[in-house]
């Protein structure tokens, strides 16, 4: 059997955009813009995991909060401002995601090296397809442009099956799944490359596990970048992962690393 | 203006197919199946909202569950047994939509009278795609065939935004949206109704609300059907349904009411 | 609720390419040249509303025609010469609507200011979709690319209804309503906006109201220039446009315009 | 060469659906019921080619509707009831289409002859594919079924040209285009089958040109339907049609002589 | 793990339509009709292997052909007609694949059986996808309807690659590929579902190993039908299928045992 | 009638990209190459005509090859190592063919040519559209884009009938086949055209019959290059091309004097 491998598949946000996985925290930075109250990204995520009105009366509760909506409103948020704000949030939900499309530093020497090496550049997404087809031109006019992609919706069921993955051996034609790898920032995404049998990389800093934006991530003191990084890499390991590296840049190491296994007959 | 209604807009699980909208229990009773341990969809429902690794851990820990299992396999379940089961349920997830398809009675009555007045009669899902292409035909079967059909991942947003209305406007040529009338058993789906404008129909027994399968319902003493009628139509009238019935074979005399209101200059 | 606007729906030709909306002359045009008669735009709009055989015939009988033709040919022009022209002109009916694809001055920066006010900007047209894949990458090739685009033909009715404004609203995932504007050069453009309850915005110069190319405008006295002005603004005021301007180059200050009545608590 | 006819591709409306070629003034008939005014279809056809408001305009001059009206109403209709009924006029105009789609008799007959030939069976139509996707079904019901469907729209042009009968050959793999047969009951419709060059025959009796519904066809006296078929034959004829039939039920005598020409070594 | 099987994919031609597989040799026997000489199936079949103009010289070489031509057209057949032939030949190649679309005896209650199971049932087939646009509806007559369809054509490469195996793992939403089986009558399609990672079950006697018609089949004589099945079984053994049957008529036991062995561990 | 052409229909391959069409080569010069062994275009082609596992076999017989497998290997290959070399190739088969997309010199400018006559430009092509979905953006980027394309599996047949060039009347909108030209490496090519009725042009040095890389053309001594190219245009003139010219770049000549001939009445 041949020891090469014959195609990389990558996730989108928290992967090769969206440094920090910041998407989803946009819409309530942004729905509280709207109230002229500033709200960071940080402090947007700590109520995580509510649903989403919860999500907004706990970031009300929260004093800093409360006072600069006095601040900018005159009076403290009650349950109407909760609503107020909802009412904002819901239609920007989806809207938000074309502000967090910046490539991740060395995507695009990534992609061309994959591609020299002979091997094509699939993709998967939690994201449905008409949120990519805003996504997708975004980052081609910074230079990434994959052979494929698999949208949440385009098949019965997603992540952390392998169903999403099949489509990609298929549309790239690509085989045997030996001779794939996932890389991903997230725990469903390392498994579903596992259930497909490729080789798997994690991805740690640039994704959800740190949450940070690359200018936050940059100003964090070296020990406390540590301690994210040995964090982020204990959780994708965790699920599986056969290797985690900080971000897609660091890459190529890890893909000659596994061509070696290969030509020592090892699978994934 | 004229006053006749041009379209109804129906939901799918819990309003025209699958009585107690059942499905998302069913991946549960038939995963415990595969064990040879019977679950009924009732005690499958008891932990709803927490995620689907620790919804099983709840059921394991319910001690007649536990009996159960004890008598099939010899001793009591634990951590092992837990991700035996998970490890089945994920592809079951959505596999057993197959399984509850059966037409709401009255539903193909329902669809000819609504066709004899000259509407047309469009439909919206929570259900992804490629489930619904498994749907569509046994419901065809079944006689009940929409003009048209709009899923969760076709758009960029789904309810309880309007999207999914517009979209179904356009498909079917219709309006203004005062012309039109949504049915649905649930609050998001009455929230896309009324986002778009048009008058709006909560479905109580037949849905979510109430959760029993046609058989348990018939079954339920009058006081109780009574008392879950109440709870499910105060659900639905607080998020602004202009009418409640029991199920869709209701249907009739409220059109006809709506178009009564209409013929007076009345709007939704 | 919020009071900035989501998107802008734009027509194409006459609103943001072809200045004077002359493709539908055009093919009268070439179909003389073929003959190696010249016949100018203007000379082909006369006998508009004819027929196209009779469109011909009519052209064919103007004096300063007939005598171009007969310089070319040696003869006057007959009924077969009528049947020559006629049986080229045919397929050159939608071949020429390539020839009409400059993008009208300003668009480039109207585009980018629509999408920096984080609006979207949408597209309908008169044209059917085989015609517009020709027309789209040529004014992608200018710099215009919108986010979306509903033709004639991809639903079962055009303007004046508002089914492709719906069909937008669900591309673009816009609502409500209200919070869209309708930027069109004629009427049916604006009442279909105004079916579906968006602001509209008339563009009086650059479009069908007055029919001239750029150069033949610039090239226009200055009072026949305002004669010309006024009656395209009244035509388009008339069925219910909210506002007129010359042409898109002039759109931004009616955005601001109309957002300082949203936030009055205006609507459409 | 074979001698054998490969395909045989009908026009929809007025040649296999809706005798008489009546729905284009269904929404008219349809429009004044809605005021409870009765219009026949022949009354209704009476200023035909006019806008469709001069349309209206002219019917509410008609001395007998306007009496009618007046009965209905208490007083002549004026500018203001012209108003009101196009503005319900308008959306019924592509809607009253599933009302006109009844089979021309002999039509399902016809089909299983041209197929028990070994030809295949195309279709072109004027309609948009939108109005279409509800005539398939109720064609099919009746037991109508093509094996393909070109619809205006979907290329850049339509008839005369013969670009939807170039789509027809690729669709259904048939060539030479003298291996194939149009049907039409339109001038158009038998241009587009000679510019592609294939043999055409008309249908005079159930057509466009004679515009009476199958039961006024029945109850009009021999003379009379003698001079509208002759005239539908000249029509067609004057155009090119190689025969003329008076409906698709006398369609298979002809197919057998085109086949002995073709067995003599004649063309299109 | 669950040791149920969870979908059966099938080719089409000699598995479950066209007993013998005969249609590729049906538009040699189509060809000589329409010069009105009969060949049967078998004489067509000899030459097989040869470019299309050469395997009809080779059959106007048979001196029984010869004979039967020189009695339709009072001369043996030389060069001339060998072209006149092969021009008729052309465009039956795919045509006659229609006359060829009789579902093998027991294909609609194993397809009840494999659902009565709870699994999914796909196909895969070498044919484009315009040639099945013509057997689907035939097969779907017949009451033969798959869950998905890859035809040739729809991915890059297709049999013996697994990738047409992959795209029904994704359309069905099946996996692991062990809980799969394969059934096929050649060799390349055993192949494809071993590259997968399924069961793979062959067929002998309905598919193109022997060749024979239904009839023929059943006119056979015992021993000659042993020698038959035992090449056939042969054939597909030595590829690796993991069990042959006659015909999908047999395939329930199989899957029966396949579950057994899953239910012991075992793998494909 | 006009005396212009409307349309240019190019094949891909040997055409307009990869000088002397070897794509098909390739896979086996790649499958060596992975096992260290350097094997030519020219060499790889000898065998042509046999089945794949036989052509390796030949290749693998031959001395030369032989003996560079021996200095690889230290051994001379024997049936094992024939299936080793087999089981790398097979997927290797449509994957290379991305690395033989360079344009053909010339191609921008005759593109460009083409279209500043008002011409189409359409491509048809043996390659199935999943293949193509690689080469078109290859191409692309050298500047190369086609107004469509008609691949392999689209139809129900390929050349030589004439499915493909009717495709691409309706796509580009031309008419009648008189006004196109067909330009293509290989014989069904040429018939393809010809069969549809269009002017017909081969290209002999850049395709298939000579079978070269640029290089090796240019390397190739004038006398040898004299006879390869007679032969090839013997080949294409053979089965009928009205002109044969040595590439693309020759192509602009050769169009005008078709225009020239079509003005004195001349058909194809």
């Amino acid at each position: 059997m041949s020891h090469h491998l014959k195609a990389a598949i990558f996730d989108w946000a928290g992967t090769v955009i969206d440094f920090g996985s910041r998407a989803p925290m946009g819409a309530f930075v942004e729905a509280y813009k709207r109230f002229d109250v500033d709200v960071s990204v940080a402090e947007a995520r700590k109520p995580m995991g509510l649903p989403k009105r919860a999500h907004i009366a706990a970031l009300m509760a929260d004093p800093d909060i409360a006072a600069r909506w006095a601040d900018a409103h005159g009076a403290l948020p009650g349950e109407a401002e909760i609503d107020a704000l909802y009412a904002v949030f819901v239609p920007l939900n989806t809207d938000v995601v074309a502000d967090y499309c910046t490539l991740i530093p060395g995507a695009v020497a990534m992609a061309e090296a994959v591609r020299a090496r002979g091997m094509k550049l699939g993709s998967t997404t939690g994201y449905v397809r008409p949120i990519m087809d805003r996504v997708l031109p975004l980052a081609a006019a910074q230079g990434y442009v994959p052979d494929n992609l698999v949208c949440a919706g385009d098949l019965a069921d997603g992540r952390p099956t392998p169903l999403m993955m099949y489509r990609c051996f298929a549309d790239l034609g690509v085989y045997p799944p030996s001779a794939v790898v996932k890389i991903d920032d997230t725990e469903p995404g390392i498994l579903e490359g596992l259930a497909a049998g490729t080789w798997t990389v994690g991805v740690s800093i640039s994704g959800n596990c740190v949450g940070l934006s690359h200018e936050e991530w940059l100003a964090t003191p070296d020990e406390e970048q540590a301690a994210l990084r040995a964090q982020a890499e204990d959780t994708l390991l965790a699920v599986g992962a056969h290797y985690v590296i900080d971000s897609i840049a660091d890459l190529v190491p890890v893909l000659d690393e596994i061509e070696a296994r290969m030509a020592r007959g090892e699978h994934p």
